[in-house]
């Protein structure tokens, strides 16, 4: 039951997430703050921020292992993703506030925001992973089985704007004996016993959230957007031509999409996460060049189902 | 007014503050947190972390900068902090979260939790401070000026515990053309547009808070107490002696002990900060090692008016 005297009225949260590449990039950064802050309504912030994680772990000598794309996280590289990741965080809630924008940064383990599921070692290459391949341990990574949406609530309806970092609380935080995965590369030498963190990836902890706050605003009339922003302008027809931005996929032009090569491997996981969260409740899923945020629309790329 | 539908009953609030001497070591950290979590009753932790920065500043090529035993802060060194202490702040919430305490960490940013004034440049050294002496600036460093009590009841009352980096929120974040600090020694080359974050000393962050919520709980008859933990058993008549812990110390035997050389340069700033906190309504104030804090009254020393 929403409370009257204290819930802010409100039609449709949005939830944004914000690419590394725009979070390297300061000017960029304070750009797109610029128009996040100045959005009305309530509104959720998740943001990546790989490349300085990359840069400080190789100044204190921690080798970056990636495989197909996504970080092998040991227990050095969670210390480390760790540290930047929330240190960007902070970064972004003091250039929010400057914005007058009241933000609060938390990642998932704060009051259990997001807890998540340690990734068993997965098949990766050969035939798509169903067959050949290779047994890959991505090590202290985390997939989220759920969101603490009685928390999201009660800061949005504070009048608070949340800015989400993609650490995660392990499901069997406190656990003493944690299970130790052996075989496969990758982080087969990690121990497990972290203190409960886990490394996961933004663009999932921002489909977790929409998907998780979507269940639990639909019996209150409200909706729950997820817009993408990174660097490029969309999902496009020509990745070197920037006029080529496809304005809406739904199942069947991501099937056609697909088949003809047209959607690359980075793009298929964002899209099929998208598709997810549309069946999972969410209103309207958007990718967009950040320096869009403020358009009407967005621009970019609407997907539907 | 108390919404007794909401909130908590109770009726002490501890603030307890524990040292980079703890924090650097994981093994006492650990032990320190499982007498923090088994602690009853509403309690927020502030926490350091300052070895750990220095060696990762060193790492990235960074030179600390330490004048009268305190961090100058330029906006490489702020960077560094900001993401070492909130790095630090989510392995702690991550290892309450283990321990059964719904911890949730917070910067002074965090809806403007802490706002601080940047520190102008300050005469250190010579009669202390007085006469001769040199003019320092210790670069992006803030003293508290406010706090924001109703964000913390409101956590509170939610029966989340509050663990909390000290790092604060310039009060002028936000200002496009920020002072800038000439003369001295230490940061006179730093550019204040650092997007509004200062390094601030947790001691006094947490006397800060204790202080705030104090005045805001006076009239709900509920009262503040503000523990000082760190890895000596208290404030000792010889630092070399554990068994010589002072247990109590009043306005008259501060004054005996300072002119007797017995109370040592590190010290007075905590004790004179403990009898301002008491001044301003802080229920009790405790120094005393980070091993006692499950036992009756704390061990250590009692600061009282």
């Amino acid at each position: 039951m929403v409370n009257l005297l204290t819930a802010n009225v409100y039609k449709m949260l949005r939830i944004v997430k914000i690419g590394g590449n725009i979070v390297d990039n300061e000017a960029k950064l304070r750009a797109f703050l610029t128009d996040f802050a100045a959005m009305e309504g309530p509104k959720i912030l998740i943001h990546g921020g790989g490349r300085v994680a990359t840069a400080i772990a190789a100044a204190l000598g921690i080798e970056t292992r990636m495989v197909e794309g996504r970080r092998v996280t040991d227990a050095r590289t969670l210390e480390v993703v760790t540290m930047v990741y929330n240190g960007v965080n902070k970064q972004i809630v003091s250039i929010l506030q400057g914005l007058g924008c009241d933000a609060v940064g938390l990642c998932g383990a704060d009051g259990k925001l997001i807890v998540s599921h340690r990734r068993p070692p997965v098949m990766v290459g050969g035939d798509g992973g169903k067959t050949g391949g290779t047994l890959v341990d991505y090590g202290l990574v985390g997939d989220p089985v759920s969101v603490n949406n009685a928390l999201v609530n009660k800061l949005i309806n504070s009048g608070l704007t949340l800015v989400v970092a993609p650490i995660t609380l392990d499901e069997r935080a406190g656990e003493t004996a944690s299970a130790t995965y052996t075989g496969g590369v990758g982080c087969s030498a990690c121990t497990a016993d972290t203190g409960g963190l886990l490394n996961t990836n933004a663009d999932t902890v921002a489909s977790a959230l929409a998907t998780s706050l979507a269940a639990s605003l639909a019996n209150e009339d409200k909706s729950v957007e997820l817009v993408y922003c990174f660097e490029k302008q969309g999902v496009m027809m020509d990745v070197d031509n920037p006029d080529s931005v496809i304005p809406l996929i739904d199942r069947a032009k991501f099937a056609d999409l697909r088949t003809a090569g047209i959607v690359d491997r980075g793009m298929i996981p964002k899209l099929e996460n998208a598709f997810r969260a549309l069946e999972s409740g969410v209103a309207k899923v958007v990718i967009c060049a950040a320096e869009n945020l403020s358009r009407t629309g967005y621009g970019g790329t609407t997907i539907k189902i």
